[in-house]
């Protein structure tokens, strides 16, 4: 390849909502210092929007509404997209990585579904695909990933990538509200979308577990690969258990490579508090990774808003600008390892089980028959006699008093775990499970669990 | 430029140390994969050592005591210098790369005082220069301030950046421990050396300071423009000062913008405990980063160690391998602003003063008018009422009784509260100084100083 000798690189922008509307602003107010860390002016030379009203920050002659003629001209060196989602976006970027465009993008979506032919496309004609922005926002995370720890074996990256459910079950945490209060508070202060499934079912962190397994792991992981579960059941009991147990609760994102295999999922999870992760709260993101050699790492930062994610894909830009000047290329996506991904069933956890039990004699012996049968091994159990009367005492006569058992187990595949707690259920002596929650200790020692409130 | 053709990449290697000897290893435990990201295989030509004594995990016909003649090898593509100091090291690697060899170095001190003659002669030949292991060991740090944050403004980096130091510290505020016992603690765990002063009076962590200030503000800044203050006059008291305050005290390197001038220093200070680089404690080592759009980030990890720094040198080494493949480049350091420094005196912070005074009337009118005088703004005093009979009463009757002023300023030029401390110790009814830390909010509001013990 050979530099382009300095002239101004040419950029597309698709999308000026919140975030492009900063990348515009961006641009402007820091010409001249993108321009020396580039090697060449950026100019922008046009933005498609959906419709045409006046954008305060954009030229009325760079508006369109002609994404497709937008991407096809013979000028455009870069594209930014920040439009989102599958179609049409999809076409779009192929057909600009296809003419040898360059594009960055934050659309997590459309990377975790087919991240693998936007890197194909970008491979063969020589183009840059960057994607900083489509996890964690500001945060740098898929260049150290990616770069930095290419000399490395990442073996596990876990992370809090959602900043709405984080804040629901810190603000749940902080005040003992349940989740629905909690929700509604999020919302009133702008942290929650007026429709928040994606966030709280935990597709958003699903695609964005997908992206970082996928550069993690040198495989390709899909948002379908990844097992999901959002915090609508997490109650306040759920919170106030985990506490007592020195634990906090997060939403996480994990990917892990275990034995050449890769097991990349969402739900929520008791980690203990003095995991660097547990005390990330509010709308705050963090991503943590060990890596064979490096140890355990954490980045921390905000992952969303219009400034932050503008800053990363504005580092995206320079990036594949500064190619253009040199001559040169980014990293390739290497996806040499094509890794099978484990079921959730195969996947290795722990569970916190919180039974409520008839407190009487030989209950506590049945329940841990049933974890023995399937082969699941207690850490710790803890009894808490509760003192009521039975609501089972259909006789009029008092019936046994209640307890709750609290237990937590060893590692186990989570199918052994489910199973166990479903043969719990048919116990005579247990009226029901009042929580059931996995325990990641994430290469920290869980060491204070059964340790009281 | 044009690629190499897929050839393998050959290495040389400057020093087998501790972290050269985890370099060795991983090239060849790792070469399947190495290859794959690079796109061509890794070869060790050669290992420069000052002894020829055995390495275990390097085939004698490597080992070489010939540097000079090593880094001369037409065959060598990239030279990894993990040898340290200032000569005869900067000879070599200028050599290495005015000959269009790239330079992958963990040298701290070389790159501090010279970094920027290497980086000429790197810009000049075409080669790369990357040094991500000369600051914070396994953290990917430099490459997301060079790269991720490229389209952003820095205002601030604030860093933990030294393990002695931390773990010192540490043990100090959770045993109470005083300086030389916390030291001693320190060696005989193996975080502190036998001659501690490159640790423990901050010059490590200055040059590293040098680093982060240059790279992030795009100008030059050396080791020597970097103020410095070890952590040796740390006492016991100042740390239950520090906790009385809901602060605990680090050894900060701090690089700051203010206004178009750089402020780099390294000293220790109190930070509130509700920050996120307050519960990075024993060895670990973070950085925390705001940015005009990213707003307020962290990275957390191991700052040293053997595996931990080899981890960032193969980051580096990929980088630089790929580039000979495909014929690209890193990034330049653009030290494009040249920005002047400033002095101690005319930077800005707060401090944190405790004095020894006579409990009697008009004390604090006195103190404060000294404080008035010199334009600093105090923000919260407590006076400490101690009971005891006065030390200075020599007439046998008894003194004026003793107490503690505790006082926190505002922002004031360090010049200014260094003169009012000096004028402090002239006034009749104070009879020493306790003490006196800088306090830093580091992008955080200091809400809880003075809220009592």
């Amino acid at each position: 390849m050979v530099g382009n000798g300095g002239r101004p690189i040419s950029i597309a922008l698709l999308g000026c909502g919140v975030v492009g509307s900063q990348v515009v602003r961006l641009l402007t107010e820091q010409a001249d210092e993108l321009a020396a860390r580039v090697g060449a002016p950026l100019r922008l030379v046009g933005v498609a929007v959906r419709r045409p009203q006046r954008h305060p920050d954009v030229p009325a002659d760079l508006l369109t509404t002609d994404a497709a003629g937008l991407v096809s001209r013979d000028d455009v060196d870069v594209v930014v997209e920040l439009v989102g989602g599958i179609e049409p976006v999809r076409g779009l970027l192929l057909t600009a990585l296809k003419a040898g465009k360059s594009v960055v993008s934050a659309n997590k979506a459309l990377l975790a579904e087919d991240g693998a032919a936007l890197a194909a496309a970008a491979d063969e004609s020589g183009a840059d695909l960057y994607y900083e922005a489509s996890v964690a926002g500001a945060i740098p995370l898929l260049r150290p990933i990616q770069q930095s720890l290419a000399g490395d074996r990442i073996v596990r990256v876990a992370g809090i990538v959602n900043g709405t459910t984080n804040f629901i079950l810190s603000a749940m945490a902080s005040s003992g509200a349940n989740y629905t209060e909690a929700l509604e508070e999020a919302g009133r202060l702008g942290y929650a979308e007026a429709d928040p499934t994606a966030d709280v079912d935990g597709y958003d962190a699903a695609s964005k577990a997908a992206i970082l397994a996928s550069l993690a792991f040198h495989t390709r992981v899909t948002a379908d690969d990844v097992h999901r579960e959002g915090i609508r059941d997490v109650s306040a009991a759920d919170i106030a258990a985990a506490k007592a147990l020195g634990c906090t609760v997060k939403l996480l994102a994990i990917c892990e490579q275990v034995d050449g295999r890769v097991s990349a999922r969402v739900h929520p999870a008791m980690i203990p508090r003095s995991h660097p992760l547990a005390s990330v709260s509010g709308a705050y993101n963090a991503v943590f990774i060990e890596a064979a050699a490096a140890g355990q790492l954490m980045f921390y930062g905000q992952g969303a808003g219009g400034p932050q994610t503008a800053s990363a894909v504005l580092g995206d830009l320079v990036a594949a600008a500064r190619n253009r000047v040199i001559g040169g290329r980014g990293p390739r996506d290497t996806a040499h390892a094509a890794l099978p991904v484990l079921s959730m069933g195969e996947t290795h956890t722990r569970y916190h089980v919180a039974l409520d039990v008839n407190d009487r004699a030989g209950v506590l012996a049945q329940v841990a028959g049933v974890f023995a049968e399937h082969g699941v091994s207690i850490a710790t159990v803890r009894q808490e006699g509760r003192g009521e009367a039975g609501r089972d005492a259909d006789d009029g006569a008092p019936g046994p008093k209640d307890a709750t058992l609290v237990i937590v187990t060893h590692s186990a595949s989570d199918a052994a775990l489910a199973a166990t707690v479903q043969a719990l259920t048919g116990l005579d002596a247990v009226r029901g499970v009042a929580g059931v929650l996995r325990v990641e200790g994430l290469g920290r020692p869980v060491t204070d669990l059964g340790g009281g409130s």
